[in-house]
């Protein structure tokens, strides 16, 4: 992740600049080794296909746990990337909702419609679809990207509408609304614990507030991300470095616990708190992707009339976030502290990768010089 | 529990046979050690009580983990039991919906109707209340039971109802229902899997029935159990002895999984089951009691929209199944597998204990002898 | 409609017995005029399009509505019908669920999945679909119909499939359990009340029992209907031409009314009704097709917390009714009372138009003499 | 309702200074006539009783039915009133969560917490209560309350609330929460239309926001109102005086209506914009106390899938808003627009009388005089 590697890829695509069939994109060559490269430009191969032009697009959490060789899905050459905004460039001929030239917020789920998951809402499991891009087909953090079952994977937009905010809608916030939120039953009143203050356990602050709990209580290890979590809302921030999280909680429930408990994080210590704060009749919603089994206290909740929750986010929550931002209820962009090139995806990656040293939340990454 | 022992109590008892305030009672001396003895009349302490004089009672697994000596709560000196069916001897003068005279059904669950737990429907977890009834108070293996808030804990019959049938309404149905099928959301159409064929997983077997799964599973260990499973409406029944339910259940769903897996062992193997057979979007409804923590595997179903749940039950359903029972849609009655006169009441333990041998289901203690 | 009508379209046929894009079809031409005629076989028009060949089909009280000039969208040369099983002839090359052989149940309803009423699971409101088979489009009464967004609007069948039963499927079962027995909210231990024991109202008593309330009130006109009501598990019948069903009504649930109240006639009167015997907290469902406004008494019931609801059936229940049915827990198939040939469905719609006299509930229509 | 009325009541309380057996209080003598009268101070009647000194009490819409004579339940020599705050002034020996000296929140539902109408919150049906303070029994507007069931009927308060937001919760915010936000559906981007901006329709408008709307519409025939609900987070005001009501919705909604119709009136007018403006799958929510039949358009609305309900407030929802308001995320105290001492009744009602003239909202009435 030099700044000469960066420079050698602008030298190739300069080579390249006149064959219309070529852009840049980033891409994936196993473990650790991510490239800015010329790749041909993506074209529709079924009716239900859309090309999109990508004018916005971000990194997510999942992008590292690529990069690190967790995701063995994820194949040398594929371009990464599952979030964005951009403009039709070019529909197929059974593709309904839309016209080329709109401008379109584009989900991380490609979802068929028609199978039994989808019938469910449940469109992560989709049986011809899922999270496909950047994972099993190519991506987003490209100038172009092919979108399969174009009308149940892109949402129409304004063109004026702010781009960061609603790149946020991909992926980021619908996670944290439904992973989080929604399975965790926040509702008027409640008291919530958020453990995890990454930008996943930000988005579920944000979204846990449209169902106007009473206290959020967000738990995390750097005070930086704390103080943005009280900045969103967080009515009470813990550091649990000193692993005192769990007493602090209890004493601040009067020893009652928490009526939904958001794991944000994934390892067997944030969701060991979560068992031991959360009160009867409690939910803890796990959000985290864990590596590991964890230890479950059934000795202990078997009595406790507790619900968990697992989830990966499926995305039907979209277009209610739309009309949250677009009332100005929801202000996602706030997530997004800092701002990029395409051309510099490579230190959006440095950037997001330190995120802790660089005070990052999440990266916007704009493509301003593709020639249309 | 041997046989000379009991004629010993019955000779007690002659000997008091003029003393109205003393009564036959089953008492708790520590583990192992039950016997029948002569106890004062119960008799009202608050305005809310009631005294029940029963008719018939029965026993629970739970009794069993008392009498193993597995509930610190039970103290020397306690007389067991909390199901059963009586007439109410007299009233305190705050009970409104009762009289003298009344046929009643006696709840487990001791509720004040007014604390943050019961306006949520949480009775157990009733902070004036919960389990008390042959826990930390005297329970309804005796000839007399006092009844704390009895508009709370008592459900009026009617004077010819079958006593057998609506005693399975104080424990077992409610736990079978309450912590199995409807925290599992047993719908039409679902597959279930119920794993243990104990008197709780039949429990949840009659009662899942009310919500018209396709199929239903029930796995267990014992062969005369999964026959009787299979006449209670089972659609296939699999003995885990060669460690080989997964694989059966997996065949059985086309590599699906069931949309609902009811726990009702407490131990990790079958916890362990639940985990490996469930669907993506299904429920774990977790009603064993356990003694130690289990591996919750994570790494695999973080990803599976899965809900697991766990609860104490709550016996808010009685009044629906006895509207069940007195319409003849759902027949308890046939849990009853052996009948005992309180006389007999160490016989009766030493039947349930011995159930497998002895081929038990739940089995039901009279009181015909009581001089009223 | 007379018998040697018939005659003169057999003759018809024969003389087109060659030419294989010629089918029979039963088409509308203005109120009161039907035929059985030669009409063009259908073909795929787009790439999401299948052309099954129809084995059964059956005849809907809307289409008697149609028959008598009350559906304006339904216009001269339609062919009617949107119900059926069959066979797939042919897909269109975005079709991905099915194949060329294959069994399947056609749905009333043709849906984009997709569009924001798609989203919400609301087919009949599809902004690209909705009720259009028979409608808009040629239907099913017809040896070969075109579905549009095939992959949404067939289920895949077994091939030993009882057509008749299922073909119950397409429309008559998920209306009555869609806006009957959903919308009602019918759960263990309700008091049912269902007015009007037409096919719908039928279907309304069938699918209820999936939720096990303790009583079902099946309120009629015609004895012989309120009989087959009994024989499909209504606990109590009640004719009420004598004006006093209400009375009745109050007498049976000792004057607290009923928790769920089915409305499937669609006249003032009924729906009168259904507003005297509704309990407080209870539920009235509207099924029938209205075409007056009806006296809504809030003066009484704007204190007894109760809900009514209105609805289209969506057929988003046909996958679970499907399983239902292929394990035996559900026997539609009783619902079909005639059975004719498609050359005779003159004679079928002779039959349902006078069902009263006919003792005639459903009429399977079978297509046994396409050369294939 | 002159200042010399007032002083002649304080004489004549002033005559009976040394006996502590009465009191003021506002009373009902047949319509439009009441008197601040003195009356016997209340007693303990049944063991589950306490007795309240009001410190702030406020008059309902519902007082003034009561006043022009239209609650024939109410009689001659009834005490008035139903909301309030106060101070625990003795208990009954049954009453277990409160204590003498306690600050309470009085519910104007009393519930007996045991009879099946409790059993499913539908407190307002209560077998042995629902509204009877002020209706059936001595109400709130008096110096001393006796509140049956006290454990059900009073919430616990920090000594140092703010009376006059809390003593909102009595009444009309449950109200407003209950039966038009919850029973409406309210959810995160909605569009929802409140029809009638008075206290109740404020009171919807406040809680609707706890369940984040894209755009809440007020729509009412008081400019000054309108103005009011912009400023509580209407974010679109219609007059409908010009009986364009329904045609501007229309517009705003790109001609989709609203998901949710709040009617907050209770005539036949405003629930007729409730038919006409809701969308497909939308919620009509009936709050008015309606006099008269409506018409209902089951013509068009059978094919809309709508929901319409009607309640009366059960109040459970009062420890959930007691939490918002003390998390500071709720104010309703910006409802009060007049304050009053109980000596000036006679005024705060002319003044409520008279609310539009006054711009009145809610009026708060202190008790600032009782020797205690």
């Amino acid at each position: 992740m030099q700044h000469n590697f960066k420079l050698k890829i602008m030298t190739k695509n300069t080579e390249n600049e006149n064959n219309i069939t070529t852009m840049k994109a980033l891409v994936f060559h196993g473990p650790n080794n991510i490239a800015l490269e010329d790749k041909p430009k993506p074209s529709i191969l079924k009716a239900t296909d859309a090309i999109v032009r990508v004018t916005t697009t971000t990194i997510c959490g999942t992008d590292l746990h690529i990069l690190k060789g967790d995701v063995p899905s994820v194949t040398d050459g594929r371009i990464l990337g599952h979030e964005g905004v951009g403009i039709i460039e070019e529909i197929g001929t059974n593709v309904i909702g839309f016209h080329k030239g709109d401008k379109v917020l584009i989900s991380l789920i490609t979802s068929c419609g028609s199978c039994r998951f989808c019938k469910k809402a449940m469109y992560s499991h989709c049986l011809n679809g899922g999270w496909l891009l950047g994972n099993s087909i190519d991506g987003t953090q490209a100038e172009y990207v092919r979108i399969p079952f174009a009308d149940n994977g892109l949402y129409l937009l304004p063109p004026d509408v702010d781009e960061e905010a609603v790149a946020m809608l991909s992926c980021i916030l619908p996670t944290g609304l439904e992973c989080g939120t929604l399975k965790g039953h926040v509702k008027p009143g409640d008291i919530v614990a958020i453990i995890g203050a990454g930008p996943v356990g930000l988005a579920a602050l944000l979204t846990a507030q449209l169902y106007s709990p009473s206290e959020i209580i967000m738990i995390g290890h750097d005070d930086n991300r704390l103080e943005v979590a009280r900045s969103f809302g967080a009515t009470t921030v813990i550091n649990s470095t000193d692993g005192k999280a769990t007493e602090r909680v209890m004493e601040l429930t009067q020893n009652n616990g928490v009526d939904v408990a958001i794991e944000a994080v994934g390892v067997s210590e944030t969701f060991g708190i979560c068992q031991e704060i959360i009160a009867p009749g409690g939910h803890i919603a796990n959000v985290g992707v864990h590596g590991k089994p964890v230890e479950l206290h059934l000795e202990k909740l078997w009595a406790s009339n507790i619900t968990l929750t697992t989830r990966l986010v499926d995305a039907g929550s979209t277009p209610m976030l739309l009309k949250m931002v677009q009332s100005g209820r929801l202000d996602p962009k706030k997530l997004v502290s800092h701002r990029f090139e395409l051309s510099e995806i490579l230190k959006a990656y440095y950037t997001f990768v330190n995120a802790a040293k660089e005070h990052a939340l999440k990266v916007a990454i704009k493509n301003t010089s593709t020639i249309v």
